[in-house]
């Protein structure tokens, strides 16, 4: 695990103090997961340059030193680490220590966008509803690694996209966003999943600066904005 | 079960003989299985009316005898039959009454619009591939009898309506077409089960006339038509 920058301060009230609880509930502060080349993230880091986009990203936290994402961090100024579970004798630990990185930046909301691995308990306990995941299918139909490989095989006509609380389950948790992507004649798993794709980074993007702005509030399987 | 009427012939080939795969494919002749007011039937009946449609309905069956969709059957000139399965000692009798019901009209697809019974062997094998069944979600999410309510317990955002090709399970056969449809806030059972019929009866519409006048093959879990 690669030390992170301290995080800076929350940004200063200008307009005196705010009730603590809106403080709480939409700082707007965002850590971001990756595995990959980190096309949600790039898409985050494209939006929050707008102040009143709400949603910061001051945090970038990956499994793999080589994700691409990292790199997109780095260029816009953003604080990363890696937490390689290759380091750690077991899954326990490594998940104490993804928990622990993620801390260090204090976040609003966490943002699993093609974080290829499972959270436990450690990180979950410790943001409870506040990691969202998103999701290459219409959940709960076609969870797992494989949303688009097992929505082709299947058959269906209408697929999508999921934004969606993360719990202890695999893609289980309350959904946040989803928007449906039609199947085409010809479609293999590469067209898909780029249209797919596409849809995706607007619905993160929107619903990201959404919880930053209005909070999010969850109550069993029912998900409230604003 | 009350005597359908005798079908009457097929619609005589205006233009001279046709090729015999095209009439063996989609000579057009629709039966259709009602359990409830018939709103998906009376939709085919005004389509049907225009001869470019393909499809034609020829006979209407029930499980029920005040089953709505029976009276807009005789409404529209169309010969009903009902299988109750009060009138039988047992399922397989009762299903291969149906089947029997449903060959006396000899038609090219069988149409489960709103029959809120499952199809046994006698029928499927008789009419392999020909038998399809709207459903007011987006299988495979949310199969069984109240896809609605149980998709609004789960808190999609996107749900929808699919029609699919009946086999031996429950909404499980090979998907033909789906058209997705949003949950608003606020939405209850009713709200949105109204807002899914509405799509609903134009994705079948559209469906069982491309049917009609392309063919349909199925081949394991994919449909193609034309």
């Amino acid at each position: 695990m690669s030390a992170p920058e301290p995080p800076r301060s929350a940004s200063s009230a200008g307009d005196g103090p705010r009730p603590p609880v809106a403080q709480t509930r939409s700082g707007g502060r965002v850590v971001v997961l990756v595995s990959g080349a980190g096309s949600n993230l790039a898409a985050l880091l494209g939006a929050h340059q707008d102040p009143a986009y709400g949603a910061r990203v001051v945090g970038v936290i990956s499994d793999k030193p080589s994700a691409g994402g990292l790199e997109i961090a780095r260029a816009a100024g953003v604080a990363t680490a890696v937490v390689a579970p290759a380091d750690f004798p077991d899954r326990e630990s490594w998940d104490r220590a993804v928990a622990e990185a993620i801390a260090v930046f204090r976040p609003d909301l966490v943002v699993s966008a093609g974080f290829m691995r499972i959270l436990g308990a450690a990180t979950l306990d410790r943001f409870p509803d506040r990691v969202v995941n998103t999701h290459p299918a219409l959940l709960p139909a076609f969870p797992g690694a494989h949303g688009v490989r097992d929505a082709l095989a299947y058959g269906v006509r209408v697929t999508g996209c999921t934004l969606h609380v993360v719990d202890a389950g695999v893609d289980s948790g309350a959904i946040i966003a989803q928007q449906a992507v039609s199947v085409e004649t010809g479609d293999d798993e590469e067209t898909l999943h780029e249209r797919i794709k596409v849809v995706e980074r607007a619905l993160l993007v929107e619903w990201v600066g959404r919880i930053a702005r209005e909070g999010i509030r969850v109550e069993g399987r029912h998900v409230t904005i604003g």
